[in-house]
């Protein structure tokens, strides 16, 4: 078989690496779907493919993994902005979840996931974990458009329009996940909504096929001071200790807010290798509570940034999310070196592909890994002048400024337009969904 | 005299007038620099100089008054990046004091204020509060760009390329607040660095010309808990009971950061109509403490919104300032409902006004205000679908989305782009400095 090459060209390689070596006159070489090599610039032209490659010449950009998104609702942007400046309770109980018995369906899960697709490849995102609805549609629908997914295989204890009860979601996502086994860009993870709407039994089951299938478990947990205060009056533990008991805490779980936590909890989520996803913008939108994130960070446990949905967010926007984390980090334990502009792009990156389970293929620009690469023009007024390209993606650079997507070597983005996605159409389709919305809830 | 009409068609125009009015289907109109009528669409056409006058047709776009930086140090934007994760004290005395000592010249200034104003019109910021050395230099920039601007009189005990020691400092700033008096669009306020820099007896001249000419007195206050203990011990009083006690406590003070703050200094600063500008995002990243926002707002301080310079933001985008603003208001009072979107609109417009003298001239639409206004295109992925155009802008939008800016009437940005600024020449000047600071310091 012919293969296919493309060569990357931009100013720095941000490699993310064990080292996280920034390169200069360093060039990207894509195989397929593939990184076969980081070439110096020197030595490109005398690569036996250069003459048929395809070359993209990405001047004062950094080239960077795609950024993945750990926590999302994707199929939500539809919601965004349907309710603000309210507390999570009165915000889920009174517009979302209404909002949601109303209006979800396939067709509502697809347009929304196509607007939030488009959204994240406009602004870096090459990857998402994603939990709803119709995980089913979700997967194809990434799979069609080519972002890449972990679509979660949600459970809850009440019904909703996926499922009635809880044996009923356990089947559906055990279906689900056999279904897309097939899929290149999208796989599964069992994803309980939270620990005060499923009951221990299908926790239970879902520890014993997260370790049989080695699938991660992907859950909301400790989102607020009010979920472990009521948690522990009516069970006598607080949540954690309860997935404890229910063998849940391991390197499977993908444990998501986590604003709540005492210094045991800390130290025992590092021992056991819990990845824990920071949502800054939402906890704080919602007035949720803060993660510990410098205390996280010292205590070495595997850290990676979330949007949540873009109804408590509102946009799902990884560089905003990424500079939040790192000025609230700072801001809230009073040290300005805490989470330091290397360790946010690693929680965007690298630690992201640890908790998915995925780290052999993404995360990092090196050869072998899967192509998921995005090129931040730096040559901008509010990026100029320009001491550290690192920081300067950290603390000033704009989503808008990302020019380049490529996610499994496929292009996504070209020179800030989308390839293969029909912006107008979408939010045509958005529009059409705000106004109904808007007028019958 | 022959008079010049533009007709501004937006889809929405925010107002920002005491009842927050947020109009749809109407029009602005702008006679020569002011803001002449908001006419309804079906009127719009029998005005008797509507054949004459400059159409802009603007879907999709909400109309806001100009954004207003009540706190920031333009010409630092090419320190931008020179140093990060460091605390305030060491950033300061290691890192921006001697760069300061090496590189500021009035060139400096002018280039840096040139990167400043081209990111802050392109961001949708039509007027700033500034505080730096060389303040004529930046006074006869600002006028000749075309940007709305209040430069401060810098005072400092210390000596620095301005002045020697502060009796000079207080000279000059008498002569350049003489010097500027003609120009249009720049005014001046008396700008003493901080309580721990500026003496009594300087502070006590400034209270009197202040009092007498009607002057804003711009300065850091209470930035840090360490400011205030050191002071506490030092003179046995807390910084802002001691400007109460030179006569500085009034509705001419614009305090800057007053990240801590008791409940005595809140009822205090409240009734005696002292401005506060809130400066999250500086805050943040230094480390420096949280302002009690939520706090303050109840108790119906003056509040504004700053980005502090650029090099310990690292933009100067008031959009980004506001989300932070409202979303850490509501998280660090863990109260969703703090803060709301109204709120930090008028933070960023109308009270910065207030604070500058400048409330019957900028900061809202209204007839017979100078025409500072911004477009805001919500036809964006990241803005769709549109329950509330206000929450959109908050909570959603990215300072990218801004599409025209007319600054006193003049157009300052165009289809995303500059009008009058040469982006590349400032880009390829700022990028100059950078190299030379970077290889020599």
């Amino acid at each position: 078989m012919q293969h296919r090459y493309q060569i990357l060209r931009p100013d720095w390689v941000v490699t993310v690496n064990s080292d996280f070596e920034v390169l200069q006159d360093f060039s990207v070489v894509v195989e397929d779907n593939q990184i076969l090599s980081l070439v110096s610039d020197d030595e490109i032209a005398d690569l036996p493919f250069y003459s048929e490659a395809e070359i993209f010449s990405l001047p004062g950009c950094a080239l960077t993994p795609g950024l993945i998104n750990s926590h999302t609702h994707a199929s939500m942007s539809l919601f965004r902005g349907i309710a603000d400046d309210l507390p999570l309770m009165e915000w889920l109980s009174d517009h979302i979840w209404p909002a949601e018995a109303k209006w979800v369906s396939p067709e509502f899960v697809i347009d929304g996931f196509k607007l939030a697709a488009a959204e994240m490849i406009r602004s870096g995102t090459t990857c998402l974990n994603d939990m709803y609805f119709f995980p089913d549609e979700v997967a194809a629908c990434a799979q069609q458009i080519g972002i890449r997914s972990v679509v979660g295989l949600i459970v809850l204890d009440f019904p909703s329009i996926w499922a009635q009860n809880a044996d009923e979601y356990l089947h559906k996502a055990l279906a689900v996940h056999d279904e897309i086994r097939e899929y290149s860009l999208v796989s599964s993870a069992f994803a309980p909504h939270a620990p005060y709407t499923v009951s221990d039994e299908p926790l239970r089951q879902i520890a014993m096929y997260s370790n049989e299938l080695d699938v991660p478990v992907h859950i909301h947990v400790h989102e607020t001071a009010a979920e472990v205060a009521e948690a522990q009056q009516k069970n006598g533990l607080r949540p954690l200790h309860r997935l404890d008991q229910l063998n849940l805490l391991n390197s499977n779980l993908i444990a998501v807010h986590m604003t709540e936590l005492d210094q045991f909890e800390i130290e025992r989520i590092a021992e056991v290798g819990v990845n824990v996803v920071h949502c800054p913008e939402s906890n704080l939108k919602l007035g949720s509570g803060i993660c510990p994130v410098a205390n996280l960070l010292e205590n070495g446990v595997n850290l990676c940034l979330g949007t949540d949905g873009a109804a408590s967010n509102d946009d799902l926007d990884l560089f905003g999310e990424m500079r939040t984390a790192a000025l609230l980090a700072k801001g809230s334990s009073a040290n300005a070196s805490a989470c330091k502009v290397r360790q946010v792009i690693e929680m965007a990156t690298i630690n992201a592909a640890r908790a998915l389970g995925m780290a052999d293929r993404i995360g990092s620009i090196e050869p072998g890994k899967c192509a998921d690469l995005i090129a931040i023009n730096l040559n901008s007024l509010n990026t100029q002048p320009l001491y550290d390209p690192v920081a300067q993606i950290v603390y000033a650079a704009s989503s808008r400024q990302v020019s380049h997507v490529w996610i499994d070597g496929v292009i996504q983005l070209q020179d800030y337009e989308l390839c293969h996605l029909d912006s107008q159409e979408i939010i045509a389709r958005a529009r059409s969904w705000g106004q109904k919305i808007k007028n019958r809830s």
